[in-house]
């Protein structure tokens, strides 16, 4: 269960990337074993995305929560049951083989990690692809703002907060954030830039007051790597697409998959196509 | 000079405003001298605006100063020289009749409050209509955002602060912000909001850090009414209309022409009209 604290958008702490020109070249890349590595960087400008994997018995409930909860969980595609294609997502898009990394859960514990899902696929399957926050991010650096985590090469800080979810089925539990520091500029930049990007969490849910959050100390993060506050700066808090992993492994499902975390779905949509204005 | 730095857009202590159904309407009974209390409310949707009036000799640089300084003065329209009339923002529109009350400046000095300029209009002046936070205020409440200073019927707490104007011919001098203190969540959808508005305002200019722009103390305002801000709320800082007042006043022209505080010019636009998105 630890392990699902991971950052899902974690960082690689030694990653050169290889660079594609395009999502689809990326994740033929990835389909021919020729990159087995973090993806962060892989295909600038194109839309990375969270892997869920869950049994039909499931996935409505999981479709109602994503659907109540679209901030911590921005839902891009699902699958038709037993179907590995994600159309919206690219036209050659095979959800078995276009990760480099994945997750295989039982019961809410990590049993394995594989390359592809081809021998564990199952007709009851849905693939649920969620945005990330890759997708604002380069928006934000695209802007000049500095963020400390990318800077530092380390993962995002995030914390389980006391703002609970709009619960679906056996889905519920606490809103998972994410936060970044930014001078009062910045972020007042950041709320604007972010708030176009409602596919991959939109505007931040919180500012400034970490304590009415639930957030007792900002150098212990419950997941990621702290990263220094400076007496000049807010702390800004987005949802986190942590949210979803961790109701999903309350809910102990008898099988499960995601990707690893930094290893993720990189589709033919434009960073810049999800901006709504 | 110290009466400069009364509100521009002060909320009248007493007054129970009679409404009408348009600007022109408004704009009518004060022409007709049947409508001489402060504006705050008496046309509702629609957009309310702050005057200075100056000599040609003054204006182009002013009007120079508004296009370098668009936060702080969002200029809406500006006269021909000598011209009263602005059709931009009503077809019937006279600046010389149509504020309830003007004040008259010289060297700085204020000399008079009128309820017409019809006297002392002249062929050289030049009246620039600059966007006040009535509307975006409008915006906010309807949004269902409290805002103390008109919970509490007084006028919104202002601030001289150590970011300076980009200057134009003799026009320079400080930033003033006006503060609002809001809870985090409602921070972030007022920055929404109002980044909608460029044209009164817009966007905040700083939040959270009252330091970080030379406030030293947010319970004595420079001008304006002190408001509380709560252990859970965050002050959020807007570029002001008393700016350009503030500006003008510095030069000590000659001649000048403002709306008395409160008493503003009631146009044709809609609120909703100004908005970009």
């Amino acid at each position: 269960m630890q392990e699902r604290g991971r950052e899902m958008n974690a960082v690689a702490e030694n990653a050169v990337p290889r660079i594609f020109d395009s999502g689809a070249e990326a994740r033929r890349a990835v389909r021919r074993g020729d990159h087995r590595a973090p993806t962060a960087g892989i295909a600038p400008g194109f839309v990375q995305a969270n892997l869920a994997v869950l049994p039909k018995a499931l996935a409505d409930d999981f479709f109602r929560f994503c659907q109540f909860n679209p901030k911590p969980c921005p839902l891009l595609a699902a699958s038709e049951p037993g179907d590995p294609r994600l159309p919206l997502l690219g036209e050659d898009l095979d959800i078995r083989t276009d990760i480099p990394r994945y997750r295989v859960w039982r019961k809410g514990e990590l049993v394995d990690e594989v390359d592809d899902l081809m021998r564990i696929w199952r007709d009851d399957l849905v693939a649920f692809a969620i945005g990330c926050s890759f997708s604002f991010e380069e928006a934000l650096v695209e802007d000049g703002i500095r963020l400390r985590h990318i800077e530092q090469g380390t993962n995002v800080p995030m914390w389980r907060t006391s703002m609970q979810t709009r619960p679906a089925g056996p889905f519920h539990g606490p809103l998972v954030v994410s936060m970044r520091p930014l001078r009062p500029a910045d972020a007042i930049r950041a709320i604007q830039i972010t708030s176009r990007f409602p596919a991959v969490h939109g505007a931040p849910v919180h500012i400034g007051k970490p304590e009415s959050i639930g957030i007792a100390d900002l150098s212990r993060p419950d997941y990621g790597d702290a990263v220094e506050v400076k007496p000049d700066e807010l702390p800004v808090f987005w949802a986190c697409g942590v949210t979803p992993q961790s109701v999903i492994a309350a809910v102990r499902p008898e099988f499960s998959i995601t990707h690893a975390p930094g290893y993720m779905l990189v589709t033919d949509l434009k960073n810049s196509r999800l901006s709504v204005f």
